[in-house]
């Protein structure tokens, strides 16, 4: 029973991609909007470029936290997973198409990235508002009679506002700030913020709502648990990031480049002697002037300081520590609620 | 009491303002975030550059349109008119902060436009998300209580789904299509989305819903009035955006160099002759490479065929449908429903 539930079966799995597809064919029927099929073709293909070809973890993961949550689910309460699934997908793909903007990403996920596909450029901006928006429809149309909408609809705005929240930390970090001054306390604030909440806690939190799981005590352990697999896997995003292969994980690394507060970047700050650090500041995030070669340099200081092994040690530091804490939860958070997550994280190399 | 009620008395500007004042107090406490007093106060920063300082017609709608729904309305039910009005506010401002990204727009409200200040550039697409999710938060915060809030959240949504439609006909408008294919229906098409339900349909939609009245043959024919009323807005700002004088409007004009679908280059292209047709695409839209003289000689264009006189006549017949239109309403909508939206629109300059 437990490995059943642990990842999606086959028919799990086509009925929760099925349900994208049914999605897709909804937006095309919007029927309010007659005058506007042009306008609501380019929504479907800015939908389709942007939301489904990823790892999916957050919509897996509501399903599998719904599926940990309540034996034997009815099939619509099932399909209300789907469909808040893809929800998660969307708002998702709304930050990632306005921080490849940001970055200056190139690709995303093997492809180009949107902004740079048939010279979109700026208007990328507003179709990220448009996506943005394709969620909130699809949450009134599926669960504003539910009894739990309000509950639902504030925990999207409260990850909202902590996701831009982090967003805003990272970009002025990498804009404002020089390499000397990133510390590992300002790193782990912005990756609770820019990372654990919406692809982690939201996940688990609707999965929640759903199941009518809302006392305070078991979301706040909860939610200390969402925020280690979050940074886990924020730390794992700035390793590949520099040491990844682009043909696995599908983006070129800017963080060199664009200035990023990375893990890799504090923790060689930490400790380099004054010579490397000399050469890092050199190096790292010259923006738009940035060579391969700085690029490169940054990296074999990272392979002298033995951050790559050091990361090796930290994965699965954190992935027992994450465990750990899993099984110490109250009975009432069953620990395979973050299996699905759990499970694509570990020694992940996209 | 019409005249009273027909714009802001000073005791109610007042209050209207002071409320913007403590909504900014709220931001700054935003208990949950304790270790985020920068970032809030980057946020704070953000809000009282790009919300208070324009026309504030959006607000001030909720608030007329509530004081003609309901007689003697008691202090509370204001209040919640003056912090929906300023939610509106927000939203709109939201808009601007991407759209002024998107139109390379220099001047915004007398000053420099978000992205410009102290070099912002890309972080602002940010800005404009944190600015919709302080929104959220404060449309949850003040009712999330009521048996209305479904709803209003709704409207919301709704709203922002048609202006996220008419933004992006617009914009790809301008960046694909060239001069000859524009069309009045289309202009029509455009405006409906992108002023219409945002500046003229949600104030009074949400004041009505406030006040209870939410019967759907009410709300179809007030669609009727402020989809005309927004038209208007509309052709009154695109004459602004050339014939304006921008220490007045506070910003200059963009619709020339970017290439837009306005209201006076469609009318020239109706009127024009072969001549002036090919001066027209020689001079509009040349972007990065507009020069003053190209503004010139569109404008000269506009002048020999005599579109500021035509203006001047739209404008008049356009406020007359619109007073006639109101009058015809259903006793239920009372007319000054409108009277502060359509007061600061009558032969506006800025």
């Amino acid at each position: 029973m437990a490995t059943r539930r642990k990842s999606m079966s086959i028919a799990e799995e086509d009925a929760f991609l099925h349900t994208f597809d049914e999605l897709m064919e909804e937006i095309a029927e919007f029927s309010t909007y007659k005058d506007m099929e042009e306008t609501i073709e380019w929504l479907r293909r800015a939908v389709n470029y942007n939301v489904p070809g990823g790892k999916q973890i957050r919509g897996r993961g509501v399903v599998a936290a719904y599926r940990a949550l309540v034996d034997e689910p009815d099939t619509e309460a099932l399909k209300e997973c789907y469909i808040l699934g893809w929800c998660i997908e969307i708002f998702h793909a709304c930050f990632l198409i306005s921080s490849d903007i940001i970055d200056n990403s190139e690709t995303r996920r093997g492809r180009a990235c949107w902004y740079l596909v048939d010279k979109i450029g700026d208007l990328a901006i507003n179709d990220a508002f448009l996506l943005s928006s394709v969620m909130d429809i699809f949450l009134d149309r599926y669960f504003i009679s539910k009894p739990y909408y309000s509950d639902l609809i504030k925990l999207f705005h409260d990850v909202h506002l902590k996701t831009s929240f982090g967003q805003c930390m990272d970009i002025q970090c990498s804009k404002k700030q020089s390499l000397g001054e990133f510390t590992m306390d300002q790193y782990r604030k912005i990756v609770k913020y820019k990372t654990c909440y919406l692809s982690f806690f939201l996940p688990v939190a609707s999965a929640m709502i759903l199941a009518g799981k809302t006392e305070k005590d078991d979301w706040k352990s909860m939610e200390a648990v969402v925020i280690e697999l979050g940074l886990l896997f924020q730390i794992q995003d700035d390793f590949l990031d520099c040491f990844g292969n682009a043909k696995v994980t599908g983006k070129i690394g800017t963080d060199i480049t664009e200035n990023k507060c990375s893990w890799l970047i504090v923790k060689a700050f930490e400790q380099a002697n004054e010579n490397q650090k000399s050469i890092l500041k050199e190096n790292y995030g010259r923006g738009k002037e940035s060579s391969p070669a700085n690029e490169k340099r940054c990296r074999e200081i990272y392979e002298s300081l033995s951050l790559p092994n050091e990361y090796n040690k930290l994965e699965e530091a954190c992935y027992k520590s994450i465990c750990d804490k899993i099984s110490k939860l109250s009975p009432k958070i069953p620990s395979i609620i973050f299996s699905e997550t759990a499970d694509v994280i570990y020694h992940r190399n996209k």
